[in-house]
């Protein structure tokens, strides 16, 4: 075994802080939506793709995909969100194997009403902070990072869709 | 109500980004870790900080400040690592309110041996990838997300312990 290549000073200060925006940001996002509709900022991730998608709907296959989830975590998120009547699930008219998601008209009205206030959160914990240079650098160094670990990420194909 | 500001494309980008890294890098590195010693990043992460103290203790408080923690969850994972007998809790001999984890001579040699491997994942799955201006960038801008989140975030105060 070689030496380990430890982190230098600045990988370091850049690791700490990435992991402390991890273990911050998200719960906070958390605890606004939740607030505001019992949902975390992952339900409200799966809608929003699904608001965005022509028909709003997706195969559990692409959404999983699309929120670079297990299956299995979002089955389980789905069948909440079925719960709220917000999502509903049914066999693909194309191919019986494939299961689909599709928004309900209530679930698109959740999301309507939910992305006011989520935009204004995302700017009040992150971009008020965070100027044009700064984000184009969050933006960059980002994605490289997913191209590292998944070079066919679908933020690397669907550039048109709005959050 | 105003109408909200809807992110720009930039922002969009940097949002979507960082929340593919949120959703995809964790998950690769707690598959690692577990696979290695059964812990997850965010184990690591405590064991790692106790290591780092000159006497391998921290108040609990101070722990769960430090791992950007809520007391309950740092209590149900400090548990878990007391069982497996590499941390130990007890009373504070100078404050008999104050509970205080300490890293057992078992989980100093636990985390000894888990960091090579760690500080590999971290290189292959995002420093690899990245230059000195990424890097120096990304601790700039998570920095600034930070400060905004927590002015006095440890990270801001600690610059001396190693990863």
């Amino acid at each position: 075994m070689s030496e380990p290549q430890w982190l230098t000073a600045e990988e370091r200060r850049a690791w700490l802080a990435l992991w402390a925006v991890f273990f911050k940001l998200p719960g906070m996002l958390d605890s606004e939506l939740n607030r505001l509709a019992k949902i975390t900022v992952f339900d409200y991730h799966v809608l929003a793709i699904l608001s965005e998608q022509p028909d709003r709907r997706l195969s559990m296959s692409d959404l999983a995909a699309k929120t670079s989830s297990s299956l299995s975590r979002l089955s389980h998120v789905v069948k909440k969100l079925e719960g709220r009547e917000w999502v509903a699930r049914c066999t693909s008219t194309v191919d019986a194997r494939v299961t689909v998601a599709s928004l309900t008209d209530e679930g698109y009205r959740a999301v309507q009403d939910l992305a006011p206030p989520h935009v204004a959160s995302a700017r009040r914990l992150m971009f008020d902070q965070l100027d044009d240079d700064d984000v184009a650098d969050l933006a960059r160094v980002g994605r490289k990072i997913i191209a590292g670990l998944d070079a066919n990420h679908w933020i690397f194909r669907d550039e048109g869709v709005r959050e």
